[in-house]
C-alpha cells in the first residue's frame, strides 16, 4: 500500500510502498478515507519537531487527523463503521493509559501516531486497538478528519470551564490567536457553540484574504495584530473571557493575559521553539493574573470524551463553513501540495481511494 | 477609640483617636481582639499600594486580618460570639456581591477594608454587616487573625484542584515560594493537610534562621534560591505538583512553570510592581505549559467557604506551630514594631485590650 512517510535521515517527505497491515489479535483494520494536514505535520516534515520512527523503522508514516472505514472488525466495531483514530498510544504502562487519560500522560510514557514513536494514518490502511477508534455517524465521514483538531478545541473549552467551575463564570467573549487551520476551526466551533456571544480572531494579513473572509463569514471579528497588538486588544475591542492560542509565538503566552478580562482564562496550544528569551513585562503579567484572578493553561492532545464532543459538533456544524475551510483535497502523490503552506491554503487534506 | 491609620497625604502611619463606631441598622458592633500584619499592610504604609481612604476621610484605618467579639448583635450573630471579618465590601451592585463571590468581582466594584476604599479593623472596635462576619469557635479566637491569610491558601488549593478536576490528578508535592509570613502559613497548612505528601519552601536566608527552622519544624524542606534557582528546582529536588507563590518577584511568575511537573499547577498570590520588563525564556515557558498540560492561576482574596475551610484548619492546627509563627504581639502604640520587617520577625500582631 502507499503511505506518506518522513525519513529523519535526510529530512525527506515521500510516498513509500509498504506491506498491507495485518491486524494483531483484537485489532481492527481500517481503510483510510482522508487525513488532514496541520502545522505539526509541516514542522515534522521540516525536521523541526517529533518525527521519530517507531523502533525498527527508518521512516515515520505521517498523519494524525484521520477518518476511515473499518474493514476487519474487532471488539464491538463492525466492518463498514466509519471511525476516527485517537493519536496517543501507551509506550509503557501508566494509570493515564489505564484510565483513558493518555492526553494527561507524562512525556516518555506514550507515542503519538504520525508525530513521534508510532506510525500515523496517512496510508491506505492502518490497524488499531478498537479502544483508540471512535465510531462516527456516516454523515460526519466527509469531515471526520477534522475531529482530531476539533477535539483539542473541546479539551481547551472543557479545561477552561473546569478552571472557572468554582464560581458563577459567565463568559461572553472568545478570542482566537492565529488564523491558521487550527485557529479557524476553533473559531468556527466557538461561533457555533453556546458558550460565547462574540468572537475575535487575530491575524496579520491584508485584505482581500480568504482567512479574513472566513472569520467574517462565521461571524467573528478580524483583529490585525499589526494595527492592534495583542496587548492593546482589551482596550481597543473588549477584554476577552476566553483566549485560544494557536500561533506558537511565545510572546503571546505572556501577552495573552493582558487581553483577558477579570476571571478570564487563556489556553495555549501552540508549540514554539524552546529557549526563546524575550523581554516581556513580567510585572504586569504577574500583577494582572493575581489581582483579577486570571488563568493560563497549557492544553495538548485530547481524550475520548473530547473526540466525542468534537464529533457531535461536526454532526451539527454548517457544512458550507467546513467546505469553505477545506481549500484543497489531494491524492497521496500530490502530498507536497497538501503540505505547502502558502496563504491561499487553509485546511488541506490527503484523500485515499476506496 | 484608638485606631492605627495611614495618611496618604504624608505617607504616615499613626495611632489616631476616633469616635466609637455606631452600627447602622442591621450591622453588628465588634470589639477587636487582634489584627495580623502582612506584607500588603507594610506596602500600604510605605505608600506603594492601595491606601485610599474612604470617601470623606483623610486617613485609612489599616488591618484586614482580624478577629473580634460581637458586642452588639445583629441578625443571627449573638453578642459574645467570636468572629472573623471578611475583607471586601461592595462599592456598587454586582452579581458577585449578590452571589457572595466578591473575591471574583471586577476591580472598581468593591472596596477592601484596610487596603483601599474602606476602613480596616486595626481599631478598638468596628461595625459590619453580619454577612461579612464569620463566627469561629472560641478555641480559635487566639489565632483567628490567621483566618484571613489562611483563607487565601484555601482558595488557592480550591482553584488548583478545580483546574485539575477533569482528570485523575494525584498530586504529591507542594512547593511554597517565599518564606515571609504568608509563605510560612501556607507551608504549615500544606504540611498538615491531606493533599500533599512532601513540601518545600523557597527562601534566601543563611542558617541559623528561624524561618528555616520553622520550615523544618513543620516537616518541609528548605530550598535556598541562591544555591538552587527556581528553574533548577525540579531537577535538583523533584518536579512540584502544586506551587504557591508569595514572593511577588515577577520573574517567578514565569519560572514557576519550570519547577512544576506534568499537569502541575502554580498559583500566584504576590503582587509585584507592574511594568517590570525582564528577559525571560518565554519559549520554554510556552512549550512547557502546552506539552505537559501545566496551569498558572492568579489568586486574590477569598470568599466565605474559604474562610470556613481556613477556620476548620485553624481549629485542628498544631498550636505549637502557630505559636512559633507569631513572633511578636504588640499594643497599638507599638505599631511601628509590628510593621517592622526585620528578619527575626515572622508573623506580627497588634492586640487590643478588652
Amino acid at each position: 500500500m502507499y503511505a506518506v512517510a518522513f525519513s529523519p535521515d535526510d529530512t525527506s517527505l515521500r510516498v513509500v510502498e509498504k506491506e498491507w497491515p495485518t491486524p494483531a489479535d483484537g485489532e481492527a483494520l481500517v481503510r483510510t478515507l482522508a487525513v488532514g494536514v496541520d502545522g505539526s505535520d509541516r514542522r515534522i516534515a521540516a525536521g523541526e519537531i517529533g518525527g521519530d520512527p517507531p523502533a525498527g523503522s527508518d521512516h515515520l508514516v505521517l498523519g494524525h487527523e484521520a477518518v476511515g472505514v473499518v474493514e476487519e472488525s474487532a471488539g464491538t466495531l463492525e466492518a463498514g463503521s466509519v471511525v476516527v483514530p485517537m493519536v496517543r498510544r501507551p509506550a509503557s504502562d501508566s494509570r493515564f493509559a489505564r484510565n483513558g487519560e493518555l492526553d494527561m500522560a507524562t512525556p516518555g510514557t506514550f507515542h503519538e501516531c504520525g508525530i513521534t514513536g508510532a506510525h500515523g494514518f496517512m496510508s491506505e490502511a492502518f490497524v488499531a486497538d478498537p479502544a483508540y477508534l471512535i465510531p462516527v455517524a456516516e454523515s460526519v465521514a466527509d469531515y471526520g478528519f477534522l475531529a482530531e483538531p476539533a477535539s483539542v478545541v473541546e479539551k481547551a473549552i472543557d479545561q477552561a470551564f473546569a478552571t472557572r467551575s468554582r464560581f458563577d463564570w459567565r463568559p461572553e467573549t472568545a478570542f482566537v490567536l492565529g488564523n491558521g487551520n487550527l485557529g479557524l476551526l476553533a473559531l468556527a466551533r466557538l461561533t457555533t457553540g453556546e458558550e460565547f456571544d462574540r468572537t475575535y480572531c487575530l491575524g496579520r494579513r491584508d485584505r482581500p484574504d480568504q482567512t479574513i473572509q472566513f472569520i467574517e463569514n462565521v461571524g467573528g471579528t478580524y483583529v490585525d495584530s499589526r494595527e492592534v497588538p495583542l496587548v492593546d486588544f482589551a482596550e481597543t475591542y473588549e477584554p476577552a473571557d476566553f483566549i485560544f492560542e494557536t500561533t506558537g509565538y511565545s510572546k503571546h503566552s505572556v501577552e495573552a493575559v493582558r487581553a483577558l478580562g477579570s476571571n478570564g482564562v487563556a489556553t495555549l496550544q501552540g508549540i514554539p521553539a524552546a529557549d526563546t528569551t524575550l523581554e516581556v513585562d513580567c510585572g504586569t503579567f504577574h500583577t494582572d493574573l493575581v489581582t483579577t484572578n486570571k488563568a493560563l493553561l497549557g492544553v495538548v492532545n485530547a481524550r475520548k470524551s473530547h473526540f466525542q464532543s468534537a464529533i457531535e459538533w461536526l454532526a451539527d456544524a454548517p457544512t458550507d463553513r467546513l467546505e469553505e475551510l477545506v481549500t484543497g483535497i489531494y491524492d497521496p502523490d500530490e502530498v507536497e501540495q497538501a503540505f505547502d503552506d502558502s496563504p491561499e491554503k487553509m485546511k488541506t487534506v490527503v484523500k485515499f481511494d476506496q
